[in-house]
């Protein structure tokens, strides 16, 4: 089961709002289903989100009847949507940005053939982003030890990219070589991709877990029950900070404290480096209504008082042990060694 | 509207379970009634435990019709089922231990006068806790000051005491005094008690505040939005470790990293002086199935999925920068100025 399926030119992902309880697979027909499936996180992690508006640019523009002026306005229009969806996860731009040159270096081309030229292009990120997680399992597995009982937030796993994930895919390769190993899952309020998500995966792959609620990690970190912390990111700066899943960062500072390696994985794709510090990093709010309720199922709280409600959080640089990506093992100092990483090859 | 009545020889409570939804009222009608709602958190909050527990002992015992020794075996039973209904909270054991001894001072009288003695001492309890609260709170408001950002975590207010409360109590009297606060309430999952209870004491009492998810917390301390933590407390050591709803300790870490003070209030009567180290204190563990779940209403994780639940952790005394009690603030060094609040006066 893959979280994004293209097949006879059609786009199908998983519900990931219906999980764990059900498992339903929709179709992407066009720009508004695929600019809602983001909006609503039935397509979620940052990887993923970058493969998936490659294909939704295509599938939105295939149908284009018009002059060559008339498709390229159309895909910068559909591209400029997309990009609205979700602030924080730069992958997503960067998916777009890499369809939209595609297109601009076949303009001389007819109009059918750009297309095909864009979707070989969205075809492309989506097996690089499948090969850029075994990269980053290989890497980051090295990092784990038979006996290690490990932390992990919110959903890096196979539902977050198009391959076996980030921080899951770690370590599910740890599991793979038979590594003895444990995993405790926050559950990560609000939308909880902890509970709904991570718990489902491990499961399903057979990998010893125990969910538990955000509040308890540092309960755990003190009784000496986590050895070591593996997250994903959706943004990382020059210098190496991270943003991801509101509660990260909060578990970086727990993890410091308790000296315990805090990692983070997450492909090269997801370094901007145009962005120096991690306060620069456009933080996505959402609707207060997802913390006063279950999933809009149930209301905890009094229905007229304000809640706060960010995505994501940032986490610098210093309470970072290592970052793990698809090129290999990146530490301090940071900034430098993340300008020789990332500049090595180009990454298109 | 108070958490608990006692009136025409009946005892009523407000059912905690059901608000923010509704506000149901229920009277306890014996042992069974009183061992239940303490179970389920009908009732909850250490000093209120207190309070119930010893109304409940004289409801559970009044009917009994044999002699002296039949009564004390009937006390003796009620005390020991009532005791392990909630093994954390210190309040709960001392207040039943002073109708045990109230009782036994008074076993030469008839069984009609025991039973008389055991409801005064009750109805002593009941107007010690609105003192205590009282006092709390006035010595506690002088911690705040106009401007301030206050992060409190799970209940600690009227609904967990016959008073005010014990830290929302604190910051009751400085609104009351027209400091000009904002209170964060952590949800605290994962039963709610922030999102449920909190967030409808401070909307009813009209104080500005806004519900977070816990682990957001880290976030606002991290943008300077939170000037001062206050959180109750369960049950305090000799050397000033307190156990408090799970969540707290990850806070208390957090503040530190920050350089954000970081209060307890709690009563004389929560200190439990027999105890030396935080770690001695025992812990209840709850079902699992509370995790994952919202209230038992929504399933959020797969139903098969091993989950770990401590209701309460213990905040070492060096992370907390004093505790607010009845008779004054205490401050380190814990363990000195601890035993000399708690031993000027004796306790009942």
């Amino acid at each position: 089961m893959d979280s994004l399926t293209f097949k006879n030119d059609k786009l199908f992902y998983i519900d990931q709002t219906q999980l764990p309880r059900r498992e339903v697979v929709k179709e992407c027909r066009g720009l508004d289903d695929g600019f809602r499936a983001i909006r609503r996180l039935e397509v979620r992690g940052a990887p993923l989100l970058g493969v998936f508006a490659a294909y939704c640019a295509y599938i939105s523009t295939k149908g284009c009847r018009g002059t060559r002026r008339d498709f390229f306005r159309s895909l910068g229009r559909v591209v400029l949507r997309l990009k609205s969806s979700r602030p924080t996860a730069v992958n997503l731009f960067w998916a777009l940005e890499r369809i939209e040159m595609r297109a601009q270096l076949s303009r001389a081309r007819t109009v059918t053939q750009i297309k095909q030229d864009v979707l070989k292009e969205a075809k492309k990120i989506h097996r690089q982003d499948r090969d850029l997680c075994r990269a980053m399992a290989r890497y980051g597995e090295k990092l784990i030890k038979s006996g290690d009982q490990i932390l992990t937030h919110c959903n890096a796993g196979f539902l977050a990219t198009a391959g076996d994930g980030t921080a899951l895919a770690v370590i599910y390769e740890a599991h793979r070589r038979k590594k003895k190993i444990k995993v405790y899952v926050d559950e990560t309020r609000p939308l909880l991709q902890g509970a709904r998500l991570t718990s489902w995966e491990l499961t399903k792959r057979k990998v010893p877990a125990v969910l538990i609620c955000d509040n308890m990690a540092a309960s755990l970190m003190k009784e000496g029950k986590i050895d070591k912390v593996f997250v994903g990111a959706d943004r990382i700066t020059a210098g190496g900070d991270a943003a991801n899943k509101i509660g990260t960062y909060g578990l970086a500072v727990l993890a410091r404290f308790h000296k315990i390696p805090f990692y983070i994985v997450a492909p090269t794709t997801t370094f901007d480096l145009a962005i120096a510090r991690g306060r620069d990093i456009p933080i996505e709010e959402r609707d207060p209504s997802e913390v006063r309720t279950f999933l809009h199922k149930v209301q905890s709280a009094p229905g007229n008082i304000p809640a706060y409600n960010p995505a994501f959080d940032v986490t610098g640089h210093e309470l970072i042990t290592a970052i793990v990506t698809d090129r290999g093992i990146i530490r301090a100092p940071f900034a430098k060694n993340i300008r020789k990483v990332i500049q090595r090859t180009s990454l298109t």
